[in-house]
């Protein structure tokens, strides 16, 4: 087809050039003595974005699912019991794992559309005195309904409750995007994967662990090898990786993470902000379409889940965008199939970028029959973009800005 | 800045990955054995995109503006004299190089927002009856002001006075875009650029004489070397070139070519009307602003040139679209600098891209004071493209998209 | 450093061009109604380079070692018993790694520089009557060593003693550039990863499983999430993966295939021959070194590791190849650390390619001490390499080389 | 063909990794507020590379070819008288091009294999009290022939005949490589390509220019328009191009002038001085041939000739070397073909890619008949490589270097 996809799933994000170029590498041996200067930029790097100053970064040639096996196995021994809220596709896919590696699971259903319910955790983890309970599990930020939890108020139930249990999050979907704060949080596990706020493609699985976490690891008695934090963490150390990592992608992380520390970690996550409040104007105000995310607490900067009227079927849609308009939306999954549609915005991207994904949209529902005002969303986005204050990363002529010419 | 920078200047266009791609070679001997399938590809292929089976195609390693060179010294003498119309920048840069070169001019000098004044060119010819007049110049489409002329018509009133003067066409923002036919046309000599309708970075020259022109060669007494065709054509003859080519811009022909044969010609042609439509329904009906294009008949399918309101600049216009919303805007030139801004709609293009223009334009206008409809600019594209049959090349659902689902 | 590095490293092997660019691609959604038209490339095309047609072929985001625990993973339970030899570096890692997933391991050490010890396997295997040994470990390419194994004498052991234990090879240096035949040989789990005959990046784990694995999966109790093959299996029916896949590495590997189809498995499997034949003619007629393998028999076609003489450490040479040469040489790992060195000669390339190795490496000896012939092991591989006949795939004159022209 | 192709003409020289990934650019508006950025980074940057201050270069769309072409029609007049010599094809060709534009042409023919007759030169000189001769044409490195001659020596000549014609200097295969200096040997014009010492894909003509041949301009008769310098000057001010500039190539230059800023120019000509000797210690110490090149004072160290006995064509060892070992060397032109084949040393190498170069050439030489003893080229460029201090761009390790263990 003629034209550039759009692409606007929640993950894979769009790549840069400079990252693609950066990948494009020789092989080289991963046994040079010149080597662990790739080690040694990509492991700090890294820290800055999770962060965090205690907590040990990890990279596994996987995808983001490995690192959430790397973030039980290495800490948890078969029987142990796990806390978890289950509000949507991933948060219960973590839950599914765990299960099957033999963890009793207390799991807390709530509403898809919400997020971690952080006061029935609190009372949970009250009443549990016993200390069974030796991780909780959350999903800082749930693609598949584009909520976001408050994490701190995770770790605050758990300070107050005086509770030991690790605190493993989900941060596939936030981190280098929605604000994450690996030590101000006393995050245990913190799981995330290159194809999101990286802005690479995937390929490498992204771990960031506690010292008390990596400490559990002399009694977890679940099985690893592949994902052994042990091995990682003893060949890093001299700057070498146990197994032939994965060249290209640790070459576009090194690029990517000086692109983050170039525009800023506050200010990525302010452009974020200020993106998607564009992309909900358009669906609340523009289209007046709600959000899955049923509360203004839980809407995330990195997607928005947009309800398609009863008697549409979100699939077709997404369908319609794709064939017809080369825009790739995000499905609904699940219980949720069928029931919406998602626009990614996170990663390297800007207003008129996401004009064509609200464009796209909105021609995409028109043809199937959804009646929303042509051009609204549009309207509603470039509203709220005009007039608030554009982040650093957007806005190249803030001086000038002040004083722009006007028309008789 | 964060996010793709969005072009929309009517060339260098957009790059489609494929090209990109095909471009990053290693060197290789330009006289080798193998060299000459390279030239054996590319020559062919441009013929098919010149329409011509008569025509030689040449390539140079320069920009477009060297093959107006190429055309002229290896036809013509000192002395001799060219019909030529000026209505904009670039047909004025071509008058200006014959000058340089010692050609005596007849120039025709109508409004700018009309093209080629074919009937005073028929007038000119008729009585030309010494055949004084050696060479006719006319730009098919002048990209300073998204003006088309009828080429075909300009032959016609060659014909109809039986005038032996070459026809030389300046093609560069419409060959591989707009329908051009150069064995239909009689055209002499056509020049283009690599950076338009081919999808490539600039770089190659792109030119296609007629037998009748190649014959003038012997007798042409203007100065060339680097652009002599008939060092190229002897070389070109057995292959190769007459010094070391522009590979990597080779390689990324070959593919162009190879996306335009795949896409088809036709269809191609089909796409850029009916992008051009809903650009200019943007334009007109959404914003209801003028076009430079005085009237129908001269509407551009490859670059639309907008007016602005009297007392604002368009350069602040370009200016704000740029610095504040990565979307690059053509300027005016010349006689309508200010007066315009230029939005290209050529080349690898679709709907939602350009409706990134549109929705950046549209920002930028109401930041300098632009009174237009917030959203009008989106509805009125979006109603077009949706109402209208896409070509081939941007509808990859032609069949399904009849039976839509529709909402109750 | 100014000029290429020049790799030798048995893995990561040079990446050629085509494939570099092939996964120079945009993100595109994984979920797309297109996307599996990818997987349907991806997977035959893995299933023609194993040789299998019964063979269920496997690609996960992971390195090598993650396969190495897919396929012990997926078919046995904690206890269970596993026969295999320990003679290089990599056969005891998996080793290893089976330990640690609570198997019990039957081992069988034997020289470095020998393989597979075929006749003590059978013994085993015959004195096993109660069938306790459920799988048996075959590392085809010992890539410590350069040592290759005969996989196909222990199928017949296995036969012979009518056992019905699961035969796993390690065939990570050796498909793709070793003669391996899945069916032939009834493998059950072929082990592999994309950076060595594939031509690509580290990055993706290969794996093939035979229908007896694959339903053993049923009864299996080893913990495998992010390794289990029935997810894979349930996804790739539908044309998709169970999470995120590495694309630019997919994409990759679709051009590898491609690569792998024109040059013909037989074609690129004659080319590691002779290309093998030259760098031991180097070695051991040139500069008249001993091997690591002991014996012609266990000769490997991929890489070849070169005793260096008592009193010189192996590391040093590497280290001096590597500084002041721009030469990667690959090293002497555990038991026989300093002891030697090693040449990868496997994935793309091809006589002089080779030819930088053993000019390299023989600079970098002689400057190490060590007392070679100059120039002696680029006149026994030219010797080698001009005398016999090339592999289709290095000479494009096989027609006019037997007319050469000679001096008089 | 399995394997790369080893690049061993004297240009296009192997782009580096980091030039290609440099050059993958996505287009932009070369009318942006931005885009001057990239101009001047450009045009002070080679203001280096030509070792000049008072100098100003040119960077245009076109092969160096073109930039011969610029030199003359922005000075001269037709019928101007221009002292030339000739002694190999380059030369031959700018001189050919001289006449085509009428000028009169003073020649003195040499033998191929010297290079600038000085003392001719000096003599014709000093005769021409009446400063007839308008210009002095000069070839730094006649790379037909691999002889470099005396710049500083013809300015000396001028000087001393205080004659003020303009010294006009063929630096195509020099600049970059071999020292030269546009302000201490007082040159006018310097004529250069991107793909020799500058490492990048041929399309870009390079050139330099003194105020004296800048001011010929306003009087020089010769027709100009796509290389009128006066019009690159203009555009030039204000950082931009007067026609669309080859984009990719530009920042592939941005590149390449930063690597030899890196590198350092000092160090990068000492490099090519230390490979060109091992180059030469294979040819004539070696293989025992001679060189085209007649003396020591006319070796060049960017390209080697090389003579083939009587009997044997060079072109047949050229084919050779290219069909069967993917060697690609340089041939015979016009009065030396067949007599001679040419070994490339310029761009980016080092030791062991040359060995490349001569093991393949040597293996190709073998099988046409030629009688060298196998090995004997690669042993004695060890022999000099080995023996001689490496320039800093080659030798990682200095300090290490003494104190390498030595063997029992």
């Amino acid at each position: 087809m003629a034209g550039r996809n759009f692409l606007f799933v929640p993950g894979p994000t769009n790549v840069p050039d400079r990252i693609l170029r950066a990948m494009m590498v020789s092989m080289e041996d991963h046994r040079s003595p010149t080597f662990p200067q790739l080690t040694r930029t990509i492991l700090p790097g890294l820290k800055k974005v999770f962060r965090t100053e205690r907590g040990t970064p990890f990279v596994f040639p996987s995808s983001g699912t490995g690192c959430w096996e790397a973030a039980i196995t290495n800490t948890l021994s078969p029987g142990d019991t796990v806390l978890a809220a289950r509000f949507g596709q991933f948060s219960h896919l973590w839950i599914a794992m765990c299960e099957k590696h033999g963890l009793k699971m207390e799991i807390v259903d709530v509403d898809w559309g919400t997020g971690v319910p952080v006061e029935q955790y609190a009372e949970i983890l009250k009443k549990d005195t016993s200390h069974r309970i030796k991780a909780v599990l959350a999903c800082h930020n749930e693609t598949a309904t584009g909520v976001t939890s408050d994490i701190g108020a995770v770790r605050r139930a758990l300070d107050e409750a005086k509770h030991p249990a690790l605190l493993f999050v989900d941060a596939v979907s936030s981190l280098g995007s929605i604000d994450f704060r690996f030590d101000d949080w006393g995050v245990d596990m913190a799981v995330s994967g290159s194809q999101k706020g990286l802005m690479l493609p995937a390929g490498l699985g992204i771990l960031c662990a506690s010292q008390k976490a990596l400490d559990m690891g002399k009694h977890a008695k679940l099985a690893r090898s592949y994902f052994d934090l042990q091995d990682m963490l003893a060949s890093n150390a001299t700057g070498y990786f146990p197994y032939t990592p994965a060249l290209s992608l640790l070459y576009g992380l090194v690029e990517s993470l000086k692109m983050i520390d170039e525009e800023g970690l506050d200010n990525i996550i302010a452009r974020h902000a200020y993106l998607a409040e564009g992309v909900r104007a358009a669906v609340l105000n523009g289209w007046k379409m709600p959000l899955c995310a049923k509360d203004k607490q839980w809407y995330s900067n990195t997607v928005s889940a947009v309800m398609v009227p009863e008697g549409v079927n979100g699939a077709d849609v997404i369908s319609r965008a794709y064939n017809r308009y080369n825009v790739s939306l995000g499905a609904g999954l699940s219980k949720v199939a069928g029931k919406l549609f998602r626009i990614g915005h996170l990663g390297d991207l800007n207003e008129v970028h996401l004009m064509a994904a609200i464009a796209g949209a909105e021609m995409a529902m028109l043809d199937c029959g959804i009646k929303v005002q042509p051009g609204s969303g549009v309207a509603a986005a470039s509203e709220y973009w005009r007039k608030h204050r554009a982040p650093v990363g957007l806005d190249a002529s803030a001086a000038e800005a002040v004083v722009l010419p006007k028309a008789a």
